[in-house]
């Protein structure tokens, strides 16, 4: 196997440096989540296609590390490749650090590329590496030599985003910063997460497949402002100018570590602010150890999460399009199954894009489409190839889980549709889908509120059958940046015990969307965008809730409606109302009939 | 006002050593939820008389600060003190601590004793101080000079608590310990909570109303055990020699501070372990400045949460005795009302009492009986007196929150009795609470869930219709300890950023008390103690319960059975079926009946 001989290889480098235990993790300079080809060395090792895993190999063995979603997916594309599966979260599989701790001996070296590892991840490595007495080699890039025609490192156009779209200057956004850095006794502030950047500047680009960001650092320093990119294409001069307007000093991306750093170091006199569970490993250990460092979340982070007005009126419009765009699909596809037309994953999938693609405005999608059939539904972030891609036929479920950048913002809507007549098992497992889905989109809470709460509205119905789903209720969503995007999220467990999510504010948009995976049989996601809203103020609190911007039918072929509280009707009802107002609009002809029937009341 | 006089009195004493602002807390040395007579300063000072509040003084005003159950109680007896109510946790009121930086001015000094302030909240002061620019003078006591007729500091008699009862021997709890110290590379411990004291050495006493505990601190040094108590009583001689027997080396109470801690100072090594939440600030202050520090939950405190085998079947022994007392004054109190007896709330209570003596092994109230009838029930921890004494009569609901302590166990449960017929309005809110108290003993969920989570169970139910109460669901229950006993607890708001709640475990006893509380109308909880039961393990993960330990009938006459789910009133009717189970065997005649006709199905 190809990956056999990768890792033979990787071994030998390891030996030749002395590096004993190499880790390789999924990320790029910037703890994106996503990472452009030029970064997946993770993927290129183990032959793991998953978006998230950690790979370590030492001279005996090799362990990867990945979490529910791709446990089914991780367990197949190992196979024949020896690295052990490594079950994140499942009882009786180690950590990361714990499996180091036990494969790494007393005076052997950890080896590892600084840039692509998070302060916070190096910095529990740094602890194991204390308490083994061994070694640690945070500069170790064996990628490089070893990696055969590895894709380039490209830097593509950047454009910026005007204030009708993003409701808010880069001036009045810095100021903010300032203003909170000011607060805090911050005089620098070191930004590295390229949505921040992208947010901050009010520009985008395409760097990343599916994430409309750029490359780049920022550096907040003593009131000036030091953006480390380099920008190309046809609006380069345009940008260059936009950014000495706003007194914004530009350098090349490749001067971040030196030059950068170097002069934080020199001319930060009171604090500096940074984030270390988002800066590099190398970033952190390139920043002088005197000085007084502020670790917070980033304050972009905490502002950007919180759409404004222009914002919201955009994302609207977005979700607009982009129901209307899966309405008139969801039309083709009932005629072309009734008509007997052949379909598969990859020929439904492509033609979801197609009419997508009919909005000038649509940049491109915001992740990689799931439309998986049948069992595939089951693995969390399926993706069809032309080997797995599976006929769509009658008797089963086909999930698609979609979205795209709008210059109004982004999307991400999962519906699953019966095709034909589906079993009542099947039906059974919809409903609950459906209604808990219902449910949290209803749901009314007081102002204090933690994804961690707002979770078991959905999970109770979960477990109450004995049921499960390994993974979020929902993510923050951000706008034309990244399609998961914190710090708002809702699921039961704490992430860590140092981050226990943030209160839930008006201006917040997460997803919705619980969902059943039975390996082998079926899986059934249901994905609605919600809004956070302010309700009204009494005696007991500031009471909040959600308004849904998402605008896509739900399928009632598969409802056991018997199995649905009379209040779970009326909430379906509703959605359907609002959708078929929000669409029907832009719809005509057979497109418009549709959407008559699909919203029709229950 | 007497109250106004004190504080007069207070000023002066301030003046004379140069205290600007002082602040005086609910507590005794041990962190204590309730408080002996002696240590009842901010009472004394204030007038107000809850379980809970901070008084802050300083020469031109005075704040008393407590939180949601005390909001109407307290706002009653501040009336004409000049002392302004603090309602915690409202928006826009300051915390203590944000409270003192606004009043204590550059170069002022804040004074308190350091014996009755947590290290951590001793701390969160001195960091104010440091900020303000002024000073902290921590053994500040006023209260011993200006309280004429202090009640004295009691030291009662101490008793043995035999494995029969406690399930594991004092030699098996100091081990565990031991180990558990060892594990994390401390050798010495230092203990001040009354609750874990009691429970390692399995001793109890009665030095605070209401729970069976003695004044004492225990400090574990270089493999040796100090205990620092005054034993007296009958037994003084047998209790001094089971701890001689088990080599714990007995001082009196007075030595802790001097000789106590100047030992641990000299003899730790390695590591001292204590809990920052739970020592005062004085002790704090008294430990070397130079030892290593390992701040952490009390192991004991871990241990002693999961109740073992013995201890779980004398619980529902426990239970069985409470359940067949308040039968007997369910009965007693139906026929009295049909026979137009004149009953108030302190005769009623009196009669429950009663009914709970007949039984040996009863040794007193867990907590002082809340009986509150009509617009009573709003005030969350009523005390019914000669002047609130309210008539008992048809129309309202009549609220009971009592429990107690037996050898085997300590008992906790609210019911709230329609007296006649009740309005519709409150028999919805009745069914509200029943039916989400429900919920939550029938949930089912993964193993990893804490409080926080399993809140939601019930509160959402009372958010989806515009209601809230300002308590936790639940809370965790000792054993012939503290009725109010952590770390479990459920409850939606996290209690501070360190402290998460901890995750559900078998054996953790809770409490399940939701409620509404409408000002000037009346009041409904319904409590139910649960244990946290392993159910079973599939690929989801590790599946858990809970199993009601109380045995006391749910009145039904209140119930609108339309509002109830059919599920809800399946839980309803086999949770009658299990107290009819549990009591029926200790019942016989009228009161048989009585039983009969309570757990009989709707």
């Amino acid at each position: 196997m190809i990956v056999n001989k990768r890792i033979e290889k990787l071994r030998k480098k390891m030996s030749e440096v002395g590096v004993s235990v190499c880790l390789i993790p999924t990320s790029d300079c910037h703890d994106s989540e996503y990472v452009s080809d030029y970064f997946k060395a993770r993927e290129y090792f183990s032959g793991f296609t998953g978006s998230a895993g950690t790979l370590v190999v030492s001279m005996e063995e090799a362990a990867l590390f990945t979490d529910g979603r791709y446990f089914i997916q991780a367990a197949k594309e190992l196979e024949g490749t020896g690295i052990k599966l490594m079950k994140m979260g499942e009882a009786n599989v180690p950590t990361v650090y714990e499996y180091i701790e036990k494969v790494l001996k007393e005076g052997e070296t950890l080896g590892f590329d600084g840039r692509l590892v998070s302060q916070g991840a190096g910095d529990k490595i740094a602890h194991v590496i204390q308490k083994n007495k061994s070694n640690l080699n945070f500069t170790f890039d064996p990628t490089h030599e070893i990696w055969e025609n590895r894709p380039k490192l490209e830097f593509k156009p950047v454009y910026r985003l005007f204030e009708e779209y993003s409701g808010e200057s880069l001036e009045s956004k810095l100021n903010r910063i300032k203003e909170y850095m000011n607060t805090i006794g911050a005089d620098s502030h070191v930004i590295t997460s390229l949505d921040d950047i992208a947010w901050i500047l009010n520009l985008r680009g395409d760097d990343i497949k599916n994430c409309p960001l750029f490359f780049s650092y920022l550096i907040l320093v003593d009131g000036e402002c030091h953006l480390f990119a380099n920008i190309t294409g046809n609006e380069e001069s345009l940008i260059k100018e936009y950014l000495i307007e706003n007194r914004i000093i530009l350098h090349s991306y490749e001067e971040f570590y030196n030059e950068g750093l170097q002069s934080v170091n020199i001319r930060t006199k009171k604090g500096i602010l940074y984030n270390k569970k988002r800066i590099n490993y190398l970033t952190y250990k390139s920043i002088g150890e005197n000085l007084k460092v502020i670790d917070e979340i980033e304050p972009s982070t905490r502002f950007k999460c919180i759409k404004n007005e222009v914002e919201i009126e955009n994302i609207k419009k977005a979700n607009i399009k982009d129901g209307v765009a899966i309405v008139r699909f969801e039309r083709w596809l009932k005629n072309a199954i009734i008509s007997g037309e052949n379909l598969t994953e990859l020929s439904v999938q492509n033609k979801l894009y197609e009419f997508r693609s009919f909005s000038k405005e649509m940049i491109g999608p915001s992740f990689d489409t799931i439309c998986a059939y049948g069992e595939h539904g089951a693995i969390i972030h399926y993706e069809a190839d032309e080997n797995s891609n599976a006929e769509v036929k009658e008797g089963g479920f086909l999930m698609i889980d979609s979205g795209a950048h709008y210059f109004e913002g982004t999307t991400d809507v999962t519906r699953t549709y019966a095709i034909g007549d589906v079993n009542k098992k099947l039906k059974h497992d919809y409903t609950l889908v459906l209604r808990s889905m219902l449910k949290l989109l209803n749901c009314k809470f007081l102002y204090g509120a933690r994804g961690n709460n707002l979770d078991m509205v959905v999970r109770e119905e979960f477990w109450k059958e004995g049921l499960d789903f390994k993974h979020g209720t929902g993510h923050g969503i951000g706008y034309l940046l990244n399609v998961h995007e914190g710090p708002n999220r809702i699921g039961w467990k704490i992430p860590d015990e140092r981050n226990l999510g943030v209160v839930f504010e008006e201006g917040m948009l997460t997803s919705d969307e619980p969902g059943i995976y039975i390996e082998g049989s079926h899986g059934i996601r249901i994905e609605t965008d919600i809004l956070c809203k302010f309700l009204y103020e009494d005696e007991y609190g500031k009471f909040m809730g959600f308004e849904p911007v998402t605008y896509v039918p739900i399928d009632k072929s598969a409802i056991l409606i018997e199995e649905m509280k009379k209040e779970e009707i009326e909430y379906l009802n509703s959605y359907h109302k609002l959708v078929f107002s929000r669409l029907s609009p832009y719809l005509e002809g057979e497109d418009l009939e549709y959407l008559i029937k699909a919203t029709e009341e229950i």
